[in-house]
């Protein structure tokens, strides 16, 4: 399987393993995407280089009312952190 | 590493290595995004399933006008597929 066709099966994954324990399995829950932050996003946090970034994105989401992340919000806060790290990383290019 | 960020790490290396052909090593040229699509997404342009949301998230990037297609317009399209691969796996569960 190519690498990119892969990264995008994993995400799919990760959110279906963490959306399939409380509540719906189709939505994250807070202590879902609690657990999916702590677990599958450490090393980011951790850095604490882009905090502010992550702090306003959990703002973000939780901005939806809803208090439940559904595939399309959890993949636009996929895609938002993604492009803060491609940042990063071109950042230290230069 | 966790497996998300594992995830975001290859979209990351995938955008890089295409880039870097021709012209700026900070952009997709179209034979490089052709490439990108033909090497690492041939299982989503092979099933036709999708072939209509592929040709139309195509049309849109080329919309932008510059003929280049920079990180966050290749973030936004792998989010769009992502999406749309989910639908489809969700779809294929109910």
């Amino acid at each position: 399987m190519a690498e990119l066709e892969m990264a995008i099966g994993m995400i799919i994954d990760v959110f279906a393993r963490y959306a399939g324990g409380e509540g719906s399995a189709q939505t994250l829950t807070k202590g879902e995407l609690r657990a999916l932050m702590e677990k599958e996003l450490p090393g980011f946090l951790e850095t604490g280089k882009d905090k502010d970034a992550v702090d306003k994105m959990l703002k973000d989401l939780d901005a939806n009312g809803d208090a439940e992340v559904d595939f399309s919000e959890f993949m636009m806060f996929v895609a938002a952190l993604t492009c803060a790290c491609h940042r990063f990383f071109q950042a230290g290019c230069e």
